[in-house]
């Protein structure tokens, strides 16, 4: 009866290593335990590199000391563990063929007991760089036949960036399909984290209606290790906070949290699927979303292990705060803050939903406080450990609802009224904790016995994860990092704050490495004859998307209105960004978008300008959709055809907004050729003549294209022209020496006949 | 010398009343010790009803009382009284010739001592009724002589609506011209209100990034006093709290907290223009954006007072909670509460600004406490006075900036560290408060004096208060009142929420009228064999948006892309409401919004079926540009025009983007006349045949129509007919009888031909 169910063969690689001893075989013997009567047969084979008799030696010593959980009778734990050990065995997996004996031996066995073969485990318990070869000798040699599954169960790292997690991924589906790899993050058999999903499940009539940006102020994801990487700088060196914690734990935490629900949370598939789409509404992350630092300690440690020298400068940092947005309809403009670092003050890891204070007390502060007030706080925190609690824990504001937990597992706890937690008495929640506490590696082991994938990382949740992380590894690998001395001393060197959908620390830099001061003055200046303002880029992008607000608050409060011509190009990308996050007062509901030039493509290809304006500026102010004005560069389903009349139709419209067709602003970049607008050099149109909208023809794909005109640009009453990057100080150079003559550099014809021109070059395109 | 710039002639109309005991005299004697010395000389003339001698006598029993302030010393005291008891007499004002005398008098005075007339200053201390054959009379007989001014300064109630109000200001612009008319709200004479903006402008630097929606979390705007209405119910009866305190005074200080800083806020009419403005952007009031109460006592007062029956039921209001929201990028979504009531727990009034925490502190609880964490509240508070503090203060949280006060008027006071105030000890703030404590009316008498009309309400600010507040007094009219104890008994029985951009009393209604349960089920049944649901239309529209939702992530998920199609008129706008505020997971970002029918008119005018949409449903959500479909209506300038081909337009790019031209959802309605989309009774056009979108004729203005065809509906995957109210309930219950008659009622016709067809009729339509 026992095997009517089949047997299932688990093989831990790495039988003797840390993680084995302090949990794989632990997780085992419960897995055992577990499903002793579950009608399936079992046996357990341990492999290493080390020969038989020592490496036998060495598992059995680890086997000794399993121990039963204290609800289970000193009987039966002493009969199962008997059991466990008679069904474990020690190989050594060094060469192809042992892999084939191996695989004999399991068949044999199979045979002689006359049992069916349910299903093979192979726990990677191993450093990464040995996976390739492991997993090449299982494929040729240990699968098992049809009808029994495989599953192989990988440890990260999984990689150090996106292409490298790639790599590996593609490495390893040569030799295991999709559904029989399982990637451990053992974050996700943390208690507290594994019950996110099924909280917001069950308790989803009080959470539906609040678990949006309409009520989440902001939601914290939290590790803290009072531990440094001391004796593991080797592998810290090579990976950092961001890397180690973030990139894994901390992320399927806040998908946990982000992912719109499936309509069934058991099935695998749907949670999977709903989690990977939940990946694609994140916002970018840059430079300025993470602040980071590392202990003072951390450099010798690393010159000490590495033996480097003294002079040696790690950039690793060990402690990250990031800031993470979505931008989909449900959490748009809340704040996701992940957060972990070594050497703090104390060991703990929370996942906390602050919701919006909603309410206004009409009785005085001195009277409200008796009950639970609708004006406390009111939270829900997935507790993972550690900390003053030091157990899992889900805890609720009693003035937000009392929770459904399901009853089997998850209890009450009382309460010590005294604890202060997260800014309100423990009295002020519902506390909930496991009625039994359980390993994280017990838990996952029981999920790939029963196949639950949800709880492992499918490889696009991986390289969706790293696709995500990798820009900010990048743009981070020189950031100078904050130094703190670890612990209780950090007292508030490392508390930072959001300004404008970034972060920074709150306490200046101790001593702050500054530029020189003229380094950061916008320089007022001539060039070709017109006023100049130079700065570094960033500098000079404020102060140009000040200029333009003034425009459009001076001509709004004149003429009602405000027509601002824009150019495509990645230049103003960062000009949009920064009217979008610093100008609350522009008066975008009064201004008009015309495009400067177009390519032929529809509006909706990802190189159309009018796409990427839409993408970077119109998403995220209201300008009304009536004054918008996107080139008809497609028409009767075709693009940029002459017999269609997109160009006179362009001008008849601005004829009929524009007073003058005399634009209140138009931006313009300049090309490496001289090339302005879409009017190259040479162009057969738009450099002179009456036409105000024109076809031309770009040296570069793709080829068509929709301008306004020189004389048209020229009638303006402001023309801006935006010049950034080293790439550009070549043609800069050049156009402060030459004259009018737009037909080599089509920049050089741009002259407002009674309008305002302004340069606006950044140090580098000036100055090489 | 003292006369040479000039006499100015002040005349206190109700001489001897309340205001003029408690305040006027008071503030005029204040003029006089503060002018002494300005070159101005000075009479003042008391005047009322009341014969010669008895007023007389009745008036310097008031001037008698008349005292300095506390740093005058007396000998100075006693000349100053002396001369402003000599420089003052009193005057029966009752018929015309009482004004011609008085003005003779004035004028001999002036003749006689030789002085130049600068000004004449007229406050009307008298109840409303009596404000325009005064205002004839002055304006008749008592102007100054041209080059010298004339101020009347009046006070509130200026109107109980919009349109009393336009009267009463249109009576009054007969006879005095805006610049002449000083409308008091004695809130803009208290110190801290009358800081609001010189506070924000001489703290730019700090104010600029954080004063709008990213940064602030809420603010209250509040007014409690312990008092009741008792010995003024025959007013406040008529009035009530929205009237008596939030329509002005809270309105007001509202006002500048959200208003554009103007350049330079000591011009006048530049701070009344930024003021103006910023009216536009509030956005509208409904019912359920208030709460209101009414304390128990207040009907037996009324029936009292004003002998009324004892089943006399009083909708007067004695408290409100109101949210109000600006439409405008600066504040769009920041909740601003205001808050005023009777019979309260305590007497206070403030104006506070929380900010939103933008801070982690990495260090634990226990140890950040120290100091003044960027973790704990920022807030900024315009204390008005009474209350804990007893005196007005501007508090600025610690932890945000220290403020720049004027040094000449307000001083940093002294902290009373044990006070805790707005959830933090007061030694968390820098606190400051008035060098010298001035009361309103001293201050406004100055300000009227010195003509800073900034300091008064305009005409045209008046009118757009009550533009602001009137569908708000009359939509609450009937509603019903919560009714609280008063005092500290009140409890938590005022508190009030937030949900969705409305509020609510957080505690339920102790006895809560309840309908049947019946009546809040939406019922599910057939009409003219389709699906029918009903309810209340609230229900109806709440189940009808979920099915919408429903409708379209089903089919986002299927096809990648939902074509809807949408219906002009008035029913959709609290569909789209309720679709904007509710429905977060909307796939807008995959949504096409299609019109099922438009009129000749422009996109931009009010008329146009898209102009709506835009206004209520496009401006909130984020479908993409590319997505939005209009009728085009307007081709090459002109309406509608056959040659220009709109509607072969429209029909191909349906063509070209919904798949079998086969709309996922069509949403429709009925009009009496059983027309729905455009398609009217015995229409030529749409009813039948091939064309897929036509022109129609409608029998109402605008007459010309573009709609989709009925066989283009038919085609659609789903139909909706949303039918609302008591006025369709005859042709619902005609629909419910006849059979298919498109010709007679064009609705009848609508059967989609593979597709459903599902009607949402509320109790209203459907029971009459």
């Amino acid at each position: 009866a026992e095997a009517s169910q089949g047997h299932i063969t688990v093989v831990l690689l790495g039988a003797t290593g840390d993680l084995a001893k302090k949990y794989l075989w632990q997780g085992l013997f419960q897995l055992y335990m577990d499903q002793v009567s579950s009608g399936h047969s079992f046996t357990f084979h341990g492999a290493a590199l080390t020969a038989l008799e020592p490496g036998q030696r060495l598992m059995f010593d680890v086997l000794k000391k399993l121990t039963c959980p204290p609800d289970e009778s000193p009987d039966r734990c002493a009969v199962l563990k008997d059991q466990f050990l008679k069904l474990s065995q020690y190989h050594q997996l060094k060469t192809a063929e042992n892999y084939t004996v191996l695989n004999r031996e399991i068949e044999t066995l199979l045979r002689q007991e006359g049992l069916k073969e349910a299903g093979r485990i192979f726990y990677f318990s191993v450093p990464p760089f040995a996976y390739t070869e492991i997993a090449r000798h299982i494929n040729s040699s240990c699968r098992p036949p049809p009808g029994a599954w495989l599953r192989v169960v990988l440890e990260k790292p999984f990689g150090h960036d996106l292409e490298s997690a790639q790599q590996l991924a593609a490495e390893l589906t040569g030799f295991f399909r999709e559904e029989e790899m399982y990637r451990v993050d053992h974050y996700l058999g943390k208690q507290a984290v594994a019950h996110i999903l099924p909280f917001r499940d069950q308790n989803r009539q009080f959470l539906d209606p609040i678990w949006n940006r309409h009520h989440v102020e902001r939601v914290e994801i939290v590790l803290k290790e009072t531990v440094d990487a001391k004796g593991r700088t080797s592998f810290y060196e090579q990976y950092g906070v961001i890397r180690d914690v973030l990139q894994n734990h901390l992320t399927e935490a806040l998908m946990f949290l982000t992912m719109e629900l499936p309509a069934n949370v058991s099935r695998a598939e749907e949670v999977l699927q709903c989690k990977l789409q939940a990946f694609q509404s994140l916002r970018g992350l840059e430079k300025n979303s993470a602040v980071l630092g590392q202990y003072q300690a951390y450099a010798s440690q690393v010159q000490e292990e590495l033996q480097k020298a003294q002079d040696y400068i790690s950039t690793t940092p060990t402690f990250a705060g990031v800031l993470i947005h979505n931008d989909n309809l449900r959490w748009e403009g809340v704040p996701f803050l992940l957060t972990s670092g070594k050497a703090l003050d104390e060991r703990v890891g929370y996942v906390r939903v602050l919701f919006k204070n909603r309410a206004y007390c009409t009785q005085s502060e001195t009277l409200r406080d008796a009950g639970h007030s609708q004006c406390k706080a009111k939270q829900i925190i997935f507790y993972i450990g550690h900390g003053i609690l030091n157990t899992p824990a889900v805890l609720v504001s009693r003035n937000l609802f009392r929770p459904v937990m399901p009853e089997g597992s998850w209890r009450e706890a009382v309460g010590q009224s005294d604890l202060h937690i997260f800014g309100q008495p423990l009295s002020d929640y519902y506390v909930y904790s496991p009625v039994k506490e359980r390993d994280a590696y017990s838990v996952l082991i029981s999920n790939i016995y029963h196949g639950r994938k949800d709880f492992f990382i499918t490889t696009e949740n991986l390289l969706a994860s790293w696709g995500f992380w990798t820009p900010l590894l990048d743009s981070i690998s020189h950031q100078p990092l904050r130094l703190y001395p670890g612990g209780v001393e950090n007292q508030h060197l490392l508390d930072f704050e959001m300004v404008s959908g970034e972060v920074a620390f709150t306490l200046g830099e101790p001593v702050e490495q500054r530029l020189m001061p003229d380094d950061y003055r916008t320089v007022q200046s001539k060039f070709r004859q017109s006023p100049l303002v130079s700065a570094w880029s960033e500098d000079l992008i404020s102060q140009l998307a000040s200029d333009i607000e003034k425009a459009a608050s001076r001509t709004v409060a004149r003429s009602g209105q405000f027509h601002l011509a824009l150019s495509g190009g990645s230049s103003p990308v960062v000009l949009f960004q920064r009217l979008t996050r610093h100008h609350y007062a522009f008066p975008w509901k009064h201004t008009h978008i015309w495009l400067v030039d177009e390519r032929c493509v529809p509006l909706t290809d990802t190189e159309s300008n009018f796409f990427s304006l839409h993408n970077h500026l119109l998403q995220s102010v209201r300008v009304p959709y009536f004054n918008v004005h996107p080139m008809p560069v497609h028409l009767h389903q075709r693009l940029c055809v002459e017999e269609d009349r997109g160009t006179e139709l362009y001008a008849k419209e601005i004829m009929a907004l524009v007073a003058n067709a005399s634009f209140d602003l138009v931006l313009l970049g300049v090309g490496t050729d001289g090339h302005t607008a879409s009017l190259f050099p040479r162009s057969e149109n738009g450099l002179e003549g009456a036409q105000t909208v024109v076809l031309t023809e770009s040296p570069v794909k793709p080829h068509q294209r929709m301008s306004l005109s020189l004389p048209l640009i020229n009638r303006a009453r402001q023309v801006f022209v935006l010049v950034l990057g080293k790439g550009k100080h070549d043609i800069t150079t050049l156009l402060s020496r030459v004259g009018h003559e737009p037909r080599k550099w089509p920049i050089s014809g741009v002259s407002p006949s009674s309008g305002q021109l302004v340069w606006y070059v950044d140090y580098e395109a000036l100055l090489g």
